[in-house]
């Protein structure tokens, strides 16, 4: 291309507001380092696919390499039905649209619903890509803080309210994550979601439930999900295999009101998921295969959480932790007016990624808290980089 | 639910405005019509994937299980960067993000782009799909008219100096398929596409290069690509494997300015696309397949266009023909006045699916034509389907 030339242009000015976010994707990592920063999958844990991958590929050819139905194959929706009725979510196949994961999910339901400047809820912190996907939208976030039994409804009655009172423009959507809630770890207590379910009736707004964690579960029983809470088509439930199978099959789902539901499939541009993809998961969720990883990540997750609570003790004590019951995430919160992002800075040349916590703030938040993941790396180079990321802290203490 | 309680709900009010178009997709079929209305891939023409199905499985586990890289496996960016690089497109990776197909490029540069109300420019007729994929962003449309030389340039010109004269506001994104047109199987000339990256130049817009069957050729010499002939870096491509290798991969990218290609990478709501499939279509590209596969295919779809051609002139004599050189689709021109919709609804009563070619004007267009896809019966099929299609419309034309 010839430089002259492009100077005569100035096509930046002409991208839409949503692009002049510009990031990093908190699945690209500098190399070298140990992450503690993302949520990807354990190595050792990955599912050995091989079979379902050939049958897909040879007994199901017409399926695999053909465009896919844009709702997703039959056959994997009625697996999802089947799936989130041992939750006591009591649905048909018509309320189910295979997505790209969650992500992709949320992305479709925020272009159902929002036009720039509509308002959204949110928790405060919450999930820090989704926070991103939102913000593409052009929203106004509402943000309502937790407290150890979730997102705190009292409080988001009385913003509603007062939004009301004003005449302002009222929330469509409300946006939390219940269970092993990412990044602090709470899950939302029964009381609460049967609150926020009559918030969402009596103000006329959708719960988009994100629930990828749920059946990662280490002690406590199990909760119902509000999706099963239900009783009025205001909850769509955004589920994903990313932690019940693997990311790498990059397949989730919608749950929701068939109207919705099928609004959502309209904004998907593409021919249908991956059908090869959706094979396989067919497969693996009707065999026994998808709940015997469902046990070894829960275990495997259980002794990761440990060694990074034990770490910490000892090599962060200035950190406190809340000890999340499930999931895959940590939230540590430095001493008050600590400089987290400086922290995570120095992480890297200590060796260690983590992800600073104001990310997950909709908007400015405290600056002291950290984002920790401690599902990728063994439970030894979990102690070994909280050691390190100990070590980046005292440097930050003694500089500042 | 309660159907009580949903009653005192009022969520459809509160969809955005994209969220009103609601229609079918143009992969579902009714059961038993033979379909000539979609761009399926040939069945006895889709690639034995288990060999490279099996290797990403097992010797790619933790690639294709995991997250992946947010702009798509380097290796196939590489081979991308490679493909491209035949038809005289000179760049490197950093202009290379790996999509869900072409659609979903698309998708991402209205993304990166539009805001509702803005203008964009499309050839009338236009890709149906892509127009609806659009239309979501809120776009108003600038229509251009096509002859056998593809989109016509003077009428461009005429529109944006006009636009420009009376202070409105000027397009941002120019949308066409230059090679084998859908629907209109025409080709751009080289001096139209002279022309049009002058235009670009002059009128600050970015060109988007939708270039899914140029390898499907069945005569003729090919014409350089817009982006081989882009000098200045307003053009932005848009690939695909569907066609060269298989739809179901589900895999496309788009080509760019490195600055362009990076906004686009950072709308993609997701974990990155499927690894797995990326790395089998990295080792179709790098082996023989893929070449071989296109060959397989394109003189299949020789066949296919004379088996439509001929049936055409022996069982719709009335309608109007343009001989397309490639690609998949056939466009065709009832007697003017006629009713193509209501021909069509004949046609699944006749036991054959056609797409009425109103879908593919962006604005209010004539309604006597049909968009004819021979790709993916047989020959015999598509023999008997249009006998089938000129049952319906004598049948049409003796009720009108």
């Amino acid at each position: 291309m010839s430089a002259n030339t492009m100077g005569t242009l100035d096509l930046g000015q002409r991208y839409a507001r949503r692009a002049e976010i510009i990031g990093k994707s908190i699945y690209d990592h500098p190399p070298g380092v140990t992450v503690l920063s993302s949520g990807l999958a354990y190595p050792p844990c990955l599912p050995d696919v091989v079979r379902e991958a050939s049958v897909a590929a040879s007994d199901f050819i017409s399926e695999s390499m053909q465009y896919g139905p844009l709702m997703g194959l039959p056959d994997l929706r009625e697996a999802i039905v089947d799936f989130v009725k041992e939750d006591g979510v009591e649905i048909g196949v018509d309320n189910v649209l295979v997505t790209y994961g969650a992500k992709n999910a949320l992305d479709l339901a925020c272009r159902v619903y929002l036009e720039p400047g509509d308002r959204m809820i949110v928790a405060n912190p919450s999930y820090m890509t989704a926070l991103q996907i939102m913000r593409s939208h052009g929203v106004n976030f509402l943000g309502i803080s937790q407290d150890d039994e979730g997102m705190n409804t009292d409080e988001l009655e009385e913003n509603l309210k007062r939004l009301r009172a004003n005449g302002e423009r009222m929330p469509k959507l409300l946006f939390d994550i219940p269970d092993f809630h990412n990044p602090t770890g709470i899950t939302m207590s029964l009381a609460r979601r049967q609150r926020l379910i009559e918030l969402a009736k009596e103000y006329n707004f959708i719960i988009l439930e994100d629930d990828p964690y749920r059946r990662i579960r280490f002690e406590g029983e199990a909760i119902p999900p509000l999706k099963a809470l239900d009783d009025a088509g205001v909850v769509v439930s955004l589920g994903t295999v990313s932690k019940i199978l693997a990311p790498g099959l990059r397949l989730g789902w919608a749950i929701g009101d068939a109207g919705i539901i099928r609004r959502m499939a309209m904004q998907k541009a593409d021919g249908g998921c991956n059908p090869m993809a959706q094979r396989i998961v067919v497969d693996l969720m009707r065999s026994n295969k998808m709940q015997y990883h469902i046990d070894e990540v829960t275990a495997e997750m259980r002794v990761h959480r440990d060694a990074m609570m034990d770490a910490f003790a000892k090599y962060l004590p200035d950190a406190k932790i809340r000890r999340p019951n499930g999931g895959y995430f940590l939230w540590a919160e430095l001493p008050e007016g600590s400089d987290a992002e400086r922290v995570a800075e120095l992480g890297i040349e200590h060796g260690v990624e983590v992800s600073t916590g104001r990310l997950c703030f909709a908007e400015a938040g405290p600056t002291n808290f950290l984002r920790m993941a401690y599902s990728f790396v063994s439970p030894e180079l979990i102690t070994e980089g909280i050691k390190n990321l100990g070590a980046a802290y005292t440097q930050y203490k003694s500089q500042a």
